[in-house]
């Protein structure tokens, strides 16, 4: 019996320990790396007021729906979209095969290393540049494109690969939500294809919650495997209200908190925070030209002017990056 | 001290017991409602093969998609989908508001109770009376009409309620996956939204985990609320080809193991078991005359000629519902 009783004992210490630590771990802060200030109590008034059991604004852990955008909101978007930038990579690796690209525009400018020349032509030049390296391959096929390229390629300004070109305090965000029960989502303008090889590593959303533009597929079967074809068509353009539209089509719930950073998040943040009971919305503004960029209302990317005229009478939380964020990338804290 | 030691071993004691009804419930029959046999072994077989830490045939937590088909697979589909049962009930309640109807097929047939004659025009009269009673209303609306009705509607030959149409041996197919740390999906022909209102509380799958057949909706603000307007429009049909290309819209990996009962469910059967790595599809064959119904190749409604005759070459496990399954329905246990 002293046996059994001893190693009773050893279990009974360890499980509590187990607790204390835990204990101590809700104790911590849940956001590091956001300066304290109404910021940061805002988004903590907001957690605890509907987790809190038996309170009229309790919302129950299957319906605690967060969207996120992505460029801009949890990762850099400057001097251009990372997703274009994959694109113009993509041009240039497949130029060999394409030798009429080399009078051919947009691609005849890309390859000459003119971007601003490539992108002439508007959002004509932005599609056949998209499909003309988004499509003609398997769903598997582009899945490992984007691997390769996103575990290699580097972000031109500051030379770091682009998964470390995140926002920190987001990352804080994302986790303090979770393990709040919370169920994230990326709801982004950009391809849904392009971002799911990498945002469960990333931001630790698997890739049922991420919501983006999407091209066509078609099923075939080829030498006896059934395979998915990227075609050369738009299905869903996830911005403006194409978000609600999206969020509606995947999760089938209104948010109750939505995260942005730019008029293309506009009517996301209507769509959560006009719903019943305690709601949030949040918009990430860019004013830190040091650490990162500045950039509202005159930035073609990420323009920011509508929503934040919108965000005092909706009682959104804007987020001054400069003075809210103690660091903006995990690499600042190595 | 002694006081600390005997709460402690109070404790140690709740613990250990815990973890020893944990080991009885591992012990017990995951699938008590089937009947043993080679169906109910090649289940189990797959679902040890695929969770055996270290083993060639390991599949990560994440990666262990199981998508379902619903009419016919999780639950009954006879004498005519629920759905369109749905659609006609809407058809009478909305009458009084559309004089016209009386004089208008396939209305006009529908409210004197000819459902065979307003089902004459084929899939030109079933997208009329879908459009009349699906569209006009926010998703918000159409939910609350989705909840209302399945909450009192009763089934035309058994006279039970709608969610008590489902099989039980599916249910236990569905928590037994889980409890492997499988994501299990609806992906259905169905519609989307008439699914989502009840699939969670049902069969344990939340919103964000059906996939189905959508109309197109729009944002608005209406009254200083954002809503989504639902639109007399077709926006994806998830049926056939659609199921995996709905597949990968919505999830974004190719599922390990696909159930469905028609020919409708072929493509996600074939997608589901082409991909690399061990793999396993099932079809619910309708063999029960007595307790169900008995159909297959010449019904119009799950319709199973195609991927009945595919199921053999591609190792599918095929259900024999009259032979395999102990009971039907949850019911028939009280």
């Amino acid at each position: 019996m002293t046996k059994k009783l001893s190693s009773f004992n050893v279990l009974a210490l360890s499980f509590v320990l187990a607790f204390s630590s835990l204990a101590t771990a809700q104790k911590a802060d849940p956001l590091p790396s956001w300066n304290d200030g109404k910021t940061k109590q805002s988004i903590i008034n907001f957690v605890t007021t509907v987790t809190k059991q038996g309170s009229p604004d309790f919302v129950p852990a299957g319906e605690r729906i967060a969207t996120f955008d992505n460029d801009g909101t949890l990762w850099a978007e400057q001097p251009m979209y990372s997703q274009l930038l994959f694109a113009i990579d993509r041009v240039k690796e497949l130029a060999p095969q394409h030798p009429e690209w080399k009078t051919k525009e947009p691609f005849a400018s890309l390859l000459k290393g003119d971007v601003k020349g490539a992108m002439a032509g508007g959002m004509k030049s932005v599609g056949e540049i998209v499909m003309a390296t988004h499509a003609g391959m398997t769903t598997e096929e582009f899945e490992t494109i984007v691997k390769d390229w996103i575990a290699t390629a580097k972000h031109p300004v500051t030379k770091q690969p682009y998964t470390e070109m995140v926002y920190q305090p987001m990352l804080e965000l994302l986790a303090y939500l979770r393990a709040n029960e919370f169920k994230t989502f990326i709801v982004s303008g950009g391809g849904i294809e392009f971002m799911r090889p990498w945002t469960e590593q990333v931001y630790g959303i698997p890739p049922e919650q991420v919501v983006g533009s999407s091209i066509k597929t078609e099923f075939q079967i080829r030498d006896d495997e059934a395979v998915l074809v990227r075609l050369p068509e738009l299905n869903f353009f996830d911005d403006e209200e194409g978000k609600p539209v999206g969020i509606n089509l995947h999760i089938g719930l209104r948010p109750i908190a939505a995260f942005g950073n730019s008029d293309g998040d506009l009517q996301m943040l209507q769509y959560a925070t006009s719903g019943t009971g305690t709601r949030f919305g949040l918009i990430v503004h860019h004013t830190d030209a040091k650490r990162e960029w500045a950039y509202d209302r005159k930035s073609s990317i990420g323009h920011l002017d509508k929503a934040l005229d919108a965000a005092p009478a909706n009682g959104w939380t804007v987020v001054d990056m400069k003075q809210d964020w103690k660091v903006i990338y995990p690499f600042e804290k190595r």
